[in-house]
């Protein structure tokens, strides 16, 4: 599956591991145990997949000390503390980019004044507006769309279809997966309830550096203050980001979270697939919001938030096994609480 | 609003039911009651809807026995066990598909060594990469984006705008609905904390037959193993599903559902909108998760579950009634408890 | 950041304010009290905000009447009862639409048929099918895609790559964010389990004067009858509307949000972001369903419900905050319990 070439004996040195059997077997790719073949290396993690050795027909194998003898599968192996993040290794050493061609494609649309430094790509039918600045190195997807003045720093990755709205600026290595929307204007109202206009966003969109916004996940710009999204920080698949939100460095927001306008997040927030933050709130630094987390009112720094309304992890497991226990005695209970009322 | 010619003879055979009125009354068409024309048949389901029957101008009437001689509405009338059955059979009978031309619209983009069998349709501004390879009668809407090597089994529908990252493998009669994105990369990272880069994704997409994808909606490539959608599986709009998810056949999967990466699901397993699973989950088959759940736990076959933490049906609604019983007893049974430790 | 341009004095006119300074000051823009730089006008709405104003570089302040004195910041003022309000008064007042270019790009492509009143632009790379009709200064966005017989009425702004499915039709004003879909086919089938096909899709979907549908938002068209969304109504991004839904005038729909088949919801209803509805459900006019609210029954008019399953608001904190002191009881409980049917 991969272009490089590696052996057991190169793959050992480089995990760190101990090699059972024929240290020149080359390794060409990787794969989980079902679907490897000749020239790919596997890993086994866990005794409970031992059965799934049986058909594995990898050339090598990945496996902890305590599995090292185990029957089946690959007989050269490499005896590793960690064989998942030995694998992970292996991948990266494997994988070797293959940049598609440089340049930009006839049927790209330009806008004046739009510039570049370097050499960049700029895909089939994409169009950017004007006075657009890419870094070096950029490569623009099929299709994508750049609105006027849009800023990208050097090596960004705009998706197929991506949609960046005008004046929004991206740091370095910025990746937009496919169907992104930064930048456009948010869901804020004005004037009378029957008839509402649009509050003016004439704020920024800032992306930073090494962030990643998911497969069709929208960031909308500001209305007075700034959208900030921190360096380092990605978004997965089909979030939502609201207007002014400010999020910092190195968060991990997993698919489908929601963030409402001008709520505040700090560094290090590792936040759970389908969670939801009410708006004007702040998240400190470190915290963690467990999938499907409602979150309507402020989270401390390192704080571990879970359910609805999000409160302490701890107190909600505790809470949803207290309600397991009472809710058979519930008719003793109200007999009890009848009784006691007679009594007074 | 169809071009199809049916009588209501014709329509009484088709169904199983007993005609009442004229047998020869033209149908072209099938609407709701209110939406009805001439020309249209409509269908009564339950007796609460009898008072929309005054304003309804269908010429045809579907209704069951018990409702066979309610007053007002469309006098031609055909009796038949369950109505709502009846005339989706009915509307199925009136839909003729037209389809568009055949041939590759002159602004479409084919890559080099693309190729196909018989003929295909590929639309307006639509970019097939290279090596791509197209079953008969597939169809490829307007600036919709396959990648490097797809390969496309026969009949499939490509919704405008929906990209297909490379590599990715659909079979029969796939349907992606506009904007669906397939194959691109997880959301999985690797290296020190403060400096992630992504786990290499060198895994597979695999799409089964009679699959459809729907809008919106993003299914993640593998990054070792392949993420696989069983045959006759349907996501419908703005599901997530991570790498490495594998699900099994005919499975229906409702909106804004998100699978986290490695779970797997087994065939015939229903999943209400919005719910959530966690990673490295086990679903068994013919399952029910209801609406909303938040499922971190492995699912029995057969089970149904709700709630977060997604459990046994039954019991979360029987703990829901009995907290909503207990509610109003705390303050005595909070008496009660210090009662009790004062008499200890 | 506008080129709109204003004075101190002025903008104390337009807001009903007192004015502190030099009437004469000029203000191009407005933005919050760290962005502000030289020209621009900010607000301070709380006292506890005071702090930020040491380095706010503004030439002119909104703040309210208990607040006049404060230290720090602009010495130019404008006192008003409500600066939040006044501020986007001053926005708007600000913002002056700057139009692109009106006409038909050369690479976009309409269908035989189509036509228009009035001046219009048709973006880069939009694909209009046959006897589409646009109402007099719609804007389609670049890759935009309208199906055949599409109906816009005035003034409707279709963002870039949004896509409208056939015989959908428009009000007036109508805003369609990127990548919004409208009126695909919707998630029924029909026939038996193991091979299902689409039930067919042949209702209408009907979006009213002044609606906007977010960025990625999905909107299904009817099987039966329609899809309606009333006049006034907002679509936040990512909201899933199933097929059959009829939405009134005037709601307001957060982000996420998904409403399932045939549900019905009326007049000035709010829904909180990722807020799910089931199908065949009844919303009465002015209800307010929470964030992450999940609704499985009819809702009355009026009503605030939260929670899931969603019920009165009020019960489920009340309940909320019961259970957090029953937790901690349930041993003592049980005892009780155990010593009463001991007692028996």
């Amino acid at each position: 599956m991969t272009d490089g070439r590696l052996t057991a004996g190169a793959i050992a040195a480089l995990v760190g591991g101990e090699l059972v059997g024929h240290s020149d077997t080359p390794v060409a790719g990787a794969a989980s145990l079902e679907e490897a073949g000749p020239g790919d290396i596997a890993f086994l993690g866990a005794s409970r997949h031992t059965p799934r050795l049986a058909d594995c027909r990898a050339d090598v194998l990945l496996l902890p000390p305590r599995l090292r003898g185990v029957a089946g599968g690959p007989a050269t192996r490499i005896i590793v503390p960690d064989p998942r993040s030995a694998i992970l290794a292996v991948l990266d050493a494997l994988t070797q980019e293959v940049p598609g061609p440089w340049g930009v494609h006839p049927t790209a649309r330009v806008g004046r004044g739009s510039r570049w430094d370097g050499r960049i790509a700029i895909g089939p039918g994409a169009t950017l507006g004007a006075g657009v600045r890419l870094g070096a190195e950029c490569r623009i997807g099929p299709g994508a769309v750049l609105g006027d003045r849009v800023v990208l720093g050097e090596r960004c990755h705009i998706g197929a279809h991506a949609v960046v709205a005008a004046d929004t600026v991206l740091g370095d290595r910025v990746v937009l997966k496919p169907g992104a929307r930064v930048g456009q204007e948010g869901f804020a109202w004005m004037g009378p309830a029957a008839t509402p206009h649009r509050v003016p966003h004439q704020g920024a969109c800032r992306i930073g550096d090494d962030v990643e916004v998911g497969a069709n996940a929208t960031v909308d710009r500001g209305s007075l203050g700034a959208t900030v999204i921190g360096p380092g920080t990605k978004l997965d698949n089909l979030v939502h980001i609201a207007h002014n939100v400010r999020i910092g460095a190195r968060c991990m927001i997993l698919a489908q979270v929601g963030v409402a306008g001008t709520t505040t997040i700090g560094d290090d927030v590792a936040i759970g697939g389908q969670a939801g933050l009410a708006g004007q709130l702040s998240v400190g630094d470190g915290a963690r919001l467990a999938a499907q987390s409602g979150v309507i009112g402020d989270v401390p720094a390192a704080a571990t938030v879970s359910g609805y309304p999000a409160r302490d992890h701890r107190a909600v497991l505790r809470q949803t096994a207290a309600l397991a226990r009472l809710a058979p005695l519930v008719p003793t209970l109200e007999r009890l609480v009848h009784d006691h009322a007679d009594s007074d």
